[in-house]
């Protein structure tokens, strides 16, 4: 038993490590779908919105006396400027930078011709196969970042990966990001829903990095939506400030369902979007030059019969295409799409949505997915299973980035000249030097034949999967935290709790 | 009762009749992986197959013949050519032709940017959600092609879309043929597996459409699998012999399993199968200059476990790429791809695999898909749930295939004029204008929240499609079909039985 446990631990501890890669080094080329014609009709439409329509900023004076003192055209809250000035201050964010992770082995590189997954961010409710549908909590929480840092295919493991429901929302944030600090070493982000809980997070991160250290490098970053459309509110603007001031990264991302928060083309919601990340690129970039940022899109198409989103759905995955061509344009980090679906389970709908959904996010060259695994629902729920399902598929998606090896080796003349017409490969020399590396291995798909499946208790992917987190979740093994640092992070999370009062909003 | 029944056809008449179009016209640009020196090279070790490796061909003499009076080096069974009048012949073939269907406004264009998606091939087992797995047969098989006929997003209804395995295999082909010519007026495909029954193809297809109008159309095609590596078996060149010498068309296909009937590498796989399937070309343009010729491709991965092929996974789908942009510089019409999985039933697992490979295939610019939709269990079963499930998906594909829509309409300018900032879109000008028509509506697509679909009885996407299938055969109506023809092809097949001896083999 003793040998048993050690093995499993063992087991664990090398799954974690396992790490082909701590991120995604694209090989294969990106995919434009639009002409040079298109692209730039584009362009000017973003123009014009910066310069003509403009942008809302509210509830934040500070925000607008940057973009005053800036040279902007304000007038009360709507800030419009020069659509060159925009680009220009655009231009000073970095094309890429390094997120830094507490284990230096796992820093990932955002933007070029680099992606990096993260799961699911925001939902307040969790299911797996056992428990059912549920209020997410810290227990699932902490199994879910458990699960994140394992899986090999992951490379950063969010923030919310699901609400912790049980823990007053004004102290959840530590809770949070205490967890991701301590449960994982590879990158993660933190809290932007107010000013407080951002800087919370970003002195947390001093904790584990040192001061000096995030002077120049990035090692925590925020995610924030705009309120399409056209409006920043002040948990964008705060959280810029927060985070850019302290040189740390930023996700700004316009949330356009459209037909509602923008028109009812993606053409035109792609524009709106470009405008509303780029005047927050801009602002940030006021804010402190440099700042790492990251041009978020998240473009929604909507069922007729109810109004309600849908994901998966061909607009969704034009859009993606589209705004990863803007986004190379204009020279900035990407994050856009995900492994999204409306489905309420784990079902052929679920991963229909989630594969287009995903395989258009991975070809448009996404720098920075979130999402990229364990969202049903349209986000409301967080799936144990749906988390290493689509996890598993992640795999495949890197191997396709690798692109077409055409090396001499690949290229097997040997083989060709070792076989004969008619005969087989499989024990010819080439296939034995390259048949262990030749093929992405997937975890959870099933290609055994009907007979084989049906004698080991005809599973399906959900069962499969079910089994899978669960035996990952007995192997985890937390990675090694220097106890002062652990202690410093615990009675800073003490110290604020005792500060803050409880409150549930 | 009696209102109703007619609303019934109606509905039934209407449901078969609304082709938003035929077939896709693509607008979307292609995906080309491959840099300029990498295709060079791929094309130069195609050429070194063709020259200095070469084909057998078995079993046929007279396809012997031909070569060697074309003057190819003929050794034994072993073709070998020059590269470049291989390459010229395979310039004879139509870029793109028309496959003419009975009612010409299912006609389908093949090459080009057109894409024509057409049904599972092959499979000797069906399964559905009431009847479970089981042997496919006459009953089955005259269900799934009148859903094929049915359904708005299948081009072509394909041929063998389950084995009918209560006919005896020396009848089978009659029965089939005359199925699809008389339950649908989609295009479709003939029999190969043996000459007599290709040539019976054919000669139904006279009955149907006049041998004068063959002579200057497409209205039939087969479709062959070479016996890679590098092996043209007599079925093949039969089939050729009989389908072009008659001007019809012919679809050949290299089946290589990497690892297995070629390198355990996708560059070298996809360079056999060109060589493999240009030679096939190059001897139907030797039978008839001009005869309609598709470009096949199927190329597998393997599990290392158990060396089951596997489906939906990077190496295949990045083969549908760069098979794409071989056959678009060689001028080809290509097949490639299809809805294909391991998977034994119709779960998460058949889903991603599915769309992955699928996604693939439909932004490689495959212009005829076999296999698009009901693929299960690595072909050896055709679900009706898949099948409704998967053609529901080509629904999205085509919309993604039209590309962004950049039009002034679609930039939405007005909408920003009506629209404050911080205000919605819901019922403004633009989106009254356009909603009807902006997004795909799936039909098999839950977006409804938890408690609505709760409510409605948590049904999966399985349970909807097995819903949705059975409810489009009870408004089944026949295409109309002139009595006396439908005569002449029931007295063929009549003929035909009482002449061919009953064979299960």
């Amino acid at each position: 038993m003793a040998r048993r446990a050690r093995n499993r631990r063992d087991m664990g501890a090398a799954e974690a490590s396992v790490i082909a890669s701590p991120y995604v080094r694209r090989r294969l080329p990106f995919f434009d779908i639009m002409d040079e014609e298109t692209v730039v009709k584009l362009e000017r439409q973003v123009d014009w919105i910066i310069q003509d329509i403009g942008l809302e900023f509210r509830d934040d004076p500070e925000a607008l006396q940057i973009w005053k003192d800036a040279g902007a055209d304000v007038q009360g809250t709507r800030v419009r400027a020069a659509a060159d000035w925009i680009r220009s201050l655009c231009a000073k964010a970095p094309q890429e930078f390094t997120q830094v992770a507490r284990n230096p082995e796992r820093n990932v590189r955002i933007g070029g011709h680099n992606q990096v997954f993260a799961p699911i961010y925001g939902a307040p409710f969790v299911r797996d196969l056992a428990g059912g549908r549920r209020y997410g909590d810290m227990e699932s929480f902490e199994k879910l970042v458990k699960l994140a840092y394992m899986h090999p295919n992951l490379h950063h493991t969010g923030l919310v990966i699901c609400e912790p429901c049980d823990v007053p929302v004004s102290h959840r944030h530590l809770d949070m990001v205490y967890t991701h600090m301590a449960c994982s070493d590879k990158p993660h982000l933190g809290a932007i829903t107010e000013m407080s809980r951002a800087q919370d997070s970003v002195d947390m991160a001093e904790i584990l990095h040192g001061r000096d250290f995030m002077e120049e490098n990035c090692v925590i970053m925020g995610n924030v939506n705009t309120n399409s459309p056209l409006l920043v509110d002040r948990v964008v603007t705060e959280a810029i400030r927060v985070y850019c001031s302290r040189n740390q990264g930023i996700v700004v991302v316009p949330f356009i369902l459209s037909g509602a928060m923008g028109p009812v083309s993606t053409a035109a919601s792609v524009t709106q979007a470009m405008a509303e990340a780029m005047m927050c690129c801009a602002f940030a970039q006021l804010v402190r030059p440099g700042a790492p940022f990251i041009l978020g899109n998240f473009l929604s198409s909507m069922s007729l019969k109810s109004g309600a989103p849908t994901f998966g759905m061909p607009e969704p995955v034009i859009s993606n295409y589209a705004i990863g061509q803007m986004a190379r344009r204009v020279g900035l980090p990407l994050r856009c799409g995900g492994s999204l679906t409306a489905s309420k389970v784990e079902d052929a709908q679920a991963a229909y949505e989630s594969a287009d959904s995903m395989h258009s996010t991975v070809l448009a060259g996404a720098n920075f997915v979130l999402h990229a695994a364990g969202w049903l629902e349209g986000g409301l729920c967080t799936g144990f299973e749906k988390l290493v399902m689509d996890a598993d598929r992640l795999g495949g998606y890197q191997k396709v980035l690798a692109g077409l090896d055409a090396s001499d080796e690949a290229m097997a003349r040997d083989a060709y000249n070792e076989v004969e017409p008619a005969g087989h490969f499989l024990g010819c020399s080439h296939t034995m030097r390259n048949y262990q590396t030749a093929f992405y291995e997937p975890a959870l798909s099933d290609s055994e034949n009907v007979e084989s499946w049906e004698e080991s208790g005809s599973n399906d992917m959900r069962q499969r999967a079910y089994a899978r987190w669960t035996g990952m979740l007995e192997r985890y093994e937390p990675p090694k935290l220097d106890q002062a640092t652990d202690e410093a992070l615990k009675d800073y999370v003490a110290r604020r709790k005792s500060e803050i009062p409880e409150a549930w909003y």
